[in-house]
């Protein structure tokens, strides 16, 4: 029966199955797997959807569940359930346990010292490597809590690591302070957690230890969260360039009202930038009432800069975010971006000109073509400016989505095109 | 001098040195690094730089460099390598290691065999556990490849893994065979290598065994290339969704000619594709001689259709990208797209008819309040289907780039504006 078939789910089947379930049978389904295999599942999960379980079960149940995580998973959990909910649960947990949590919550959110765990394998230099190899053999840690070893000096001042690997390669009598490595490899409690990414991945690190402010070693930063951090980075940015905002959660999963609410916000913005292009349009109405043809060229000509400044957008946005490009290199790239801009403005004004020409005469075509250079330029500059400006505010870059370059782009590119269109062809004015 | 200064970067910041500076100084400052750290940053450059550089270098000292890299970062350089020069290094390297690039180059491109490493621990099942710790002790593989111990059976037959941690945690007398764990966590050579890094992001693992159709240990993934690759493939199909091609290197290195190359091909065919928005257009050129308030109102309604395809898009290419949903997830996920579009559509006629009835009076305002339903609705169903259409045609859903979906939406938003518009105004057919 269904008991059965619970019990027979992998791992990745049963986390799989839980992110498409409704809340009703959320409970019931969880209740029936082994209770081995429930701590797997549960832990397996994103914390948005421990966050969910835990606030549909009961009281009891939730507390060895909690128990069960690393305080690093712990931290990332409270951080999603509800305040109430939080409390009481903090309320009831072992006391040790309770203090670890919420010395980690009392670091700033995004933080090195939020995103640690302070289960990790210490010894003091002064060990040797034989009496390392005994302490591991009965340590409490678990075998993945044990592919580094750090070491510190008195005080617990940091002074390197060493793999488990490199352990088993050296004389039982060596001091551990003799050929621990890179005590200059590591990340301070208080730098953006995406800087011990960096670092993971740069240097190939099973984990990287976390310092205070005084070098004393206080964390760890495991690889395998390193990976879920990226990946977790990687979706919340990518949603944001295509404005959406990140839904936490499995598409497949999320329900019509989520979907909805996420979505239309950023289109009712978009929608309002809209109307300026409108007003801008309608001010315009005497030269377009007399040439018709300017509004064939209208969508070709805006979407133009629109389409150039979400390239130079993306490209910064992701330069950004992975740590390619600083904050402060916006005036060395600009320069560039200019130089870029007039070519492609160039090449794009030359193929519409061919086409002005065929549809709208002479005339038409000189207007369509310096539009087309000048709108691709100011687009380009737009896209790549709006990321660094972000930044400089304190605000994710990845905000810059390409439906807003899009719009700040529509905007100018009205009223570029139909300036030009006014004064070329002799109208107004 | 130069040389003390190249001496103490650090290999991070040599790397990073590396993607800055121009081809002439490439080589000379290369050489001014200390042979070790030579080897180093060389190591942590991408293979496109490490290309780059091997295309620059003089021949005797390019072979050196290719020898110390593993065999998984050997075949990389070589699929960036042109054939030429690829040729040549195969022909000068010993014919052991010559042999193991030219299998795993034999695998296609993007499959975990193409991606994994040669270089991994291996015992058989009937091995204890103080055997296999001697073994380690004079192995020649260094210690970061000594993560994890894959165990084998007759044949080369594939039994599972156990970490180095959980070897030091076991009695010596203990068989592999009877520790080993998770015999079905493994990957074929011929799946794809994003499978590989899923199941290493979802199991936290150290690495993951590659098997060949016979179920014979072939190689193994670790979870460094696996966050490589992570972030390599995030970057892909973030340029790709705002249409850049991927350029294959720092954003702050690229040249101008490059990023010129990477964008124009897109803005051609989205110039291309915005003919036919104005070929729409001019085919309701009465209707809007007629009526040029209607002209007001088109950014606005095209866009919209556009924003919402985009978000949809957004969505599908990151879900598809991460294994959230599956390529046959369409037919599931259509129903709901079309009740979200029709509540994003509505929500948003609202907000347009109160600006029609003042810009253009009650006529043009149910015009636009009809024409932004619809044009929101199709909009969302292209931008949703176009990734699964990709998909199916074993093309990369991140070419459903923004720009494209909101192409495909301004022409048939410029359609059904116009003729709801000569329908309900009452003008042409
Ligand atoms: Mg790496
Ligand atoms: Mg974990
Ligand atoms: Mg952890
Ligand atoms: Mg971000
Ligand atoms: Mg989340
Ligand atoms: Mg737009
Ligand atoms: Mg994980
Ligand atoms: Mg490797
Ligand atoms: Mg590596
Ligand atoms: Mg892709
Ligand atoms: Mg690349
Ligand atoms: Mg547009
Ligand atoms: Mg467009």
């Amino acid at each position: 029966g269904l008991r059965n078939y619970a019990k027979e789910l992998s791992r990745l089947e049963a986390a799989d199955l839980f992110s498409e379930i409704e809340d009703a049978e959320y409970t019931i389904f969880f209740r029936l797997l082994e209770k081995n295999t429930a701590l797997d599942v549960f832990e397996s999960l994103d914390p948005e959807q421990q966050a969910r379980l835990i606030s549909l079960m009961e009281d009891p149940e939730t507390l060895s569940l909690v128990e069960s995580l690393d305080p690093d998973d712990q931290t990332r959990l409270f951080e999603e359930l509800p305040a109430k909910i939080a409390k009481r649960i903090l309320a009831e947990m072992k006391p040790g346990d309770a203090a670890a949590v919420s010395q980690l919550l009392g670091y700033p959110a995004g933080s090195c010292g939020r995103f640690m765990t302070s289960r990790y394998l210490t010894f003091h230099e002064n060990t040797t490597i034989g009496e390392v190899l005994a302490g591991l053999h009965t340590s409490p840690l678990r075998p993945d809590e044990m592919g580094v070893i750090y070491v510190i000096g008195p005080g617990r001042i940091y002074r390197g690591y060493i793999s488990l690997g490199s352990l088993l390669k050296t004389t039982p009598e060596i001091r551990l302070g003799e050929i621990a490595a890179e005590p200059g490899l590591f990340v301070r409690t208080t730098e953006p957690r995406i800087r011990a990414a960096e670092l993971v991945a740069e240097y190939d690190l099973y984990a990287i230890a976390v310092l205070d402010a005084e070098d004393r070693l206080v964390g760890s930063i495991t690889f395998d969260d390193v990976i879920d951090l990226l990946e977790e980075e990687g979706t919340e940015d990518f949603l944001k360039i295509g404005s959406v905002r990140d839904i936490g959660m499995s598409v497949k999963d999320a329900t019509i009202g989520i979907l909805y609410r996420k979505r239309l916000p950023w289109l009712l913005v978009l929608v309002l930038m809209n109307v300026f292009s409108g007003a801008g349009i309608a001010y315009f109405e005497e030269t377009i009432a007399a040439y018709v043809a300017l509004v064939f060229f209208l969508p070709l000509l805006i979407d133009s800069g629109g389409n150039a400044g979400s390239q130079s957008a993306t490209l910064m946005v992701r330069s950004l975010a992975t740590g390619d490009v600083g904050a402060g290199d916006w005036a060395r790239l600009i320069g560039r971006e200019v130089f870029i801009a007039l070519a492609l403005g160039v090449s794009l004004a030359g193929a519409v000109m061919v086409l002005g020409i065929f549809r709208g005469g002479p005339g038409i075509a000189v207007v369509v073509g310096l539009s087309m250079m000048l709108i691709v330029c100011i687009g380009s500059l737009i896209g790549m400016t709006l990321p660094f400006l972000l930044t400089r505010l304190n605000k994710d870059p990845a905000v810059a989505s390409t439906p807003l370059v899009t719009s700040f782009a529509d905007i100018t590119g009205v009223l570029i095109y139909f300036s030009i269109a006014t004064w070329y062809l002799g109208i107004g004015a």
